[in-house]
């Protein structure tokens, strides 16, 4: 149906990253990897601190080769005023900012929306911090956990306190970060969209916060808090008011998700398990009945699980319709053969890390290349310095070996 | 800076939510809360099945007074041939649609994106399912809890198996779900621009999975594992590369979460505990020293936290200028002054509910009246189906009745 390759989507997108860590990186890869021009500014030197993360092989970090792809990085101090500068010339030539320093640190440097403004009428903003850019708590620190603290999502990642009495989990990723990177994504992209609809010349000015972006995806807990005084309270594995949803066990150690909680499921279910009767048992009839005999199904499934191996008991419930996957590890993941057939796990190359697996592209765009999508792989602190200041500001390289001996790049 | 209120950004979009359950409609929500017209199109009679999840007052969702919120509700029974026909009529005014039904549904009723291009030239399809449009497990069904296993997060939602044998938890949340949806909001928006850009007729079709959606965050777990092997593994409340950061318990029974993971942050903190030489200690003395040694670190912590109120610790920590959050539950949230001060818990009347609390509009778009961006809360069935086909389409008051008798909308 779609008669020609497609061309990357925001090609027509050229966006400075004022960022370190994981949130505004995060938004811009998301942009970078659907046809962004995402320059990253960078402190020169070490670069941005999150290099620093995770397993490093020669010298370089391996998250970053994701973390920073289809992104160019120059270097600039921004405590020297002649750096301060040059952002400037370069957001002349860009449609949006993303940045994630401390609420009020770029202002203090004259980079406020303002000032960037005057450089790029009707320039977007998009700045992501722990509390937002206003209220009594915007000077205050933030990093992801807390974020996902705050928002109220932490507290429901543990089991009820008389199954466990340790605290919730981590989610074990830096979820806060990201998905506020999701949001300021949006916030970028429905701003560009404003912005050329209507040629204003003022700024728009995305505020993202952690907890809020957390707090945003937290269903009707709060609605349902304020009209009935009930607090939303963890559950485990399980949920509040659909059974069976669980985790079971197998013989070879893996845990088997099953989501059978309608009653055609279930019953495709029972049959699964050989124990048909099961869907027509007064205490499993319908979801009202099993929800209130929850622990005793998630106990008759999990003694038929454990008599299997993962793969004959996903067998089984896959053939029965019944939606349901093992736990994946990485290593499943990266085994995984629709992920393969869809390029959501592809071998790209890097100059120095050599063959490794990335994750693709989200969302795919239909239509268009997705080998080429990942143009390269996060590139070495300001390996584009030189090609952006000089191609997009005409800096010399006379001039550039001057502004690397100053310490400015 | 801002010197006139800001419109909605995405007040040139008009979309139509063929969706149901928790990823579409979150996805169109996120575009309604930015301004974009959204007409959502629902079975006759019970409506989107999400309307019966969660607490229920006179018959009507709390959870759908924030999930159905700024959207104009139509309905359509898709199983008729004439409703599909309005359904292309609608179309033909529309920017974007946004779908997830299971892979392929649509295209057999005659909807999928070359009819609906033909109706609108360049029209944007966004379709989420569980495991995306092609591949070899295409036709499968998948929900939020499937897509976080399969995309390797809630394998991390655990502790350690030599700490507690119990499963990993579900996040309490549909977060694949909700997930999945920002990143068919980025895609709707992305390929916006796209369209506009380069006035293509052909349609653009973007193709979120729950299962890649959830994969995408995983920072450098699928790198990292190809290179070396290594399975991240679960690390419970903890982080694997950095200490401390846990939660601690008070003695009014809250969790604090404290984040001090830096040297500087790690010195602040131990004098706030009053042993300031705990930063000196050669166990402690930076963030290897305090990986390795971050059972003890964390049980002096948490022997001081235990002697405290969390108002009391909190206090102390905050001073101290070291990030941290009482891990808030949904009453924690509602208080919150920060929150409140950004309209982020905001007051609402539902027609039928009255005042409620709603999360507020993410993200913050500064210089926009907060109050306004809520319009009103999720409609009733089929409450402007006379609005949109009457005002869209030119369908008379006659017709209109005709057509329900029929059972078309």
């Amino acid at each position: 149906m779609i008669t020609q390759a497609v061309q990357p989507l925001l090609r027509t997108l050229r966006v400075l990253e004022l960022g370190h860590f994981v949130a505004a990186p995060f938004a811009t890869r998301v942009l970078a990897d659907l046809g962004a021009d995402v320059i990253k500014v960078e402190p020169p030197g070490a670069g941005d601190p999150a290099r620093s993360w995770g397993l490093q092989i020669d010298g370089r970090s391996v998250w970053w080769s994701v973390h920073g792809r289809n992104k160019r990085s120059v270097t600039l101090n921004l405590k020297e005023p002649a750096a301060r500068a040059l952002v400037l010339r370069l957001v002349a030539h860009c449609d949006v900012v993303i940045e994630n320093y401390r609420a009020g640190q770029l202002d203090k440097w004259g980079l406020g929306p303002a000032e960037l403004a005057k450089a790029r009428p009707g320039i977007v903003v998009v700045r992501i911090s722990g509390y937002g850019q206003t209220g009594p708590e915007a000077a205050k620190p933030g990093f992801g956990v807390i974020g996902e603290a705050k928002g109220g999502l932490r507290y429901l990642c543990a089991y009820p306190p008389e199954v466990s009495p340790l605290p919730p989990v981590r989610m074990g990723i830096s979820l806060g970060d990201s998905v506020s990177g999701l949001y300021g994504a949006i916030g970028a992209l429905a701003a560009v969209i404003d912005q050329r609809a209507s040629g204003t010349v003022e700024p728009r000015v995305i505020d993202v916060a952690l907890g809020e972006s957390v707090l945003s995806l937290l269903e009707g807990c709060l609605p349902e808090y304020s009209l009935s005084g009930k607090i939303r309270e963890p559950m485990g594995s399980g949920i509040a008011t659909a059974a069976p949803t669980n985790a079971y066990l197998c013989s070879d150690g893996g845990w088997l998700l099953i989501a059978a909680n309608s009653d055609p499921l279930f019953r495709a279910l029972a049959k699964a398990m050989g124990q048909p009767a099961l869907a027509d048992d007064a205490r499993f009839v319908d979801n009202p009945a099993r929800v209130a005999n929850a622990r005793e199904l998630d106990r008759l499934i999990g003694v038929w699980t454990a008599a299997m191996t993962m793969d004959q008991a996903l067998t089984l419930v896959e053939a029965a319709g019944v939606p349901s996957s093992k736990i994946a590890t990485i290593a499943d993941v990266a085994a995984d053969p629709q992920y393969r057939a869809r390029g959501m796990v592809t071998e790209i190359s890097d100059p120095v890390l050599g063959p490794l697996l990335h994750p693709g592209v989200v969302p795919v765009v239909e239509g268009q290349d997705r080998n080429a999508q990942i143009r390269w792989t996060g590139p070495s602190v300001g390996q584009h310095t030189a090609e952006v200041l000089g191609g997009l500001l005409g800096v010399t390289p006379d001039e550039l070996n001057a502004l690397a001996k100053r310490g400015i790049t």
